[in-house]
């Protein structure tokens, strides 16, 4: 598959939302980007730290109306995004590796992560229409940034029964699936499973410990992890009717149907 | 059930997150709290006009560190919110209908809604442990705002398979299952079915025509639609496990297992 925005081998970025230093997710970045460091460049972007303002408005859209995708796909091709959004896709255009980690606030993104997303993710940059040379949609496994994969960190206050198979609060695949195949594997990015902290309020000193200790087992084994784990819509799986195809999972209504069975 | 926050009889709070002018959005909002005036009194929030700031952050914290969850319930109870919390707050409090409208960006809501959850809805105002009076949680149908419905209206470019059961992009209802359970449902709030637009992007004047006035002719009856349809906490369904009971719908893994039998 051609790449549009062509990688540089060994660069990461770590895109990290939280609000408090000498929290448990600081200490984590902290951690994590150090251990990720000794493989990778790592280039973060710590939303935070650098105020970034996640309301996709009036200054993205270049003084035009109209449809939003469209008039965002207008301004990235005339180079005319502010400033933030390019600084923002130039790092993600360079980066193989994501590492996005967040706090589950109202069982998703916090406001500012979710804004990268409604900002720097425009069409054109991250998806597009039907490709004239691959004739296959630019989205859902063969978006702009094929090529990538990500590991999500998200830490919860609950429990993982609660975010369990069946718990109370919804199961945390199921939750972060807008993310994981809504917004990563529509731009073509991977995800691997997610590293998920659960009690993250009540960790005391020794838990800390032993999630940093995990998180840096993780990320030094990163590399030899599946991850493209969704169905391609260039496969057919979906062909014609936009549903999954009958004879796949029959019967089945979880969002688990639109895993590959396929590991990559 | 005691209220928390006894809503004034025939208020409403229409909550409305789209950056332009002149969009379907716009004219759905103009066209619907007006329908919906004959019934309501109508507060409105329009975030974008107001540059409502989405991002919780130390001005939310009055200098604390810790527990996020913790720390906010702490400026509530001292009245230390920042003033655009405290008067979004007053409105919900206030409203016994909400209405919810955004166009579904990245398959969930814009950063700017997002965060107005993130920031209005604390530990305390909205939702908290257990009652002292009530010995439950109050939590999951039993929040502080119980008592109120919400409708959701979204807009989506998808049609109606793509985000149907078993479509491409994961059916509506779990996309919008961190809203309607995880934040509404969470807080006590029961939501009516979604108010889905599709094809928004494409509508042309006679589909919006149309939509327009399926959105009055929902309004119009809204009070006779059933709401409450998730399972509460202190049901007894999640008992011991935080897991639904293994003889209630053995086998399945989706989230419309949270959905209460007995609409309310």
């Amino acid at each position: 598959m051609t790449l549009t925005h062509t990688p540089e081998p060994g660069t990461a970025l770590w895109l990290y939302a939280h609000p408090l230093r000498g929290s448990l997710n600081d200490h984590l970045f902290q951690a994590g980007t150090e251990a990720l460091s000794e493989q990778y460049t790592v280039l973060t972007s710590d939303l935070h730290a650098q105020r970034f303002d996640p309301v996709l408005g009036d200054r993205d859209f270049g003084g035009r109306t109209g449809s939003i995708v469209q008039i965002t796909a207008d301004a990235y091709r005339r180079g005319e995004h502010a400033a933030d959004v390019r600084e923002e896709q130039a790092k993600l255009a360079a980066a193989e590796l994501l590492v996005i980690q967040f706090p589950l606030w109202w069982y998703g993104p916090p406001a500012i992560l979710k804004g990268w997303f409604d900002r720097v993710l425009t069409n054109e940059f991250a998806y597009g229409d039907v490709d004239s040379v691959l004739g296959i949609p630019r989205r859902y496994g063969d978006g702009q940034l094929a090529g990538r994969r990500a590991l999500v960190i998200v830490t919860v206050g609950e429990d993982a029964r609660s975010l369990g198979t069946r718990g109370i609060s919804g199961d945390i695949d199921s939750l972060l699936f807008p993310l994981t195949h809504g917004t990563l594997w529509y731009t073509g990015v991977g995800s691997f499973d997610l590293h998920v902290i659960y009690d993250a309020d009540s960790l005391g000193s020794e838990g800390l410990q032993q999630e940093t200790e995990r998180l840096r087992d993780r990320l030094k084994a990163i590399d030899s992890e599946p991850a493209d784990r969704f169905r391609r819509l260039a496969d057919g799986d979906y062909h014609g009717t936009r549903a999954l195809r009958e004879d796949i999972h029959p019967g089945r209504t979880d969002l688990g149907i639109h895993l590959s069975e396929a590991l990559g």
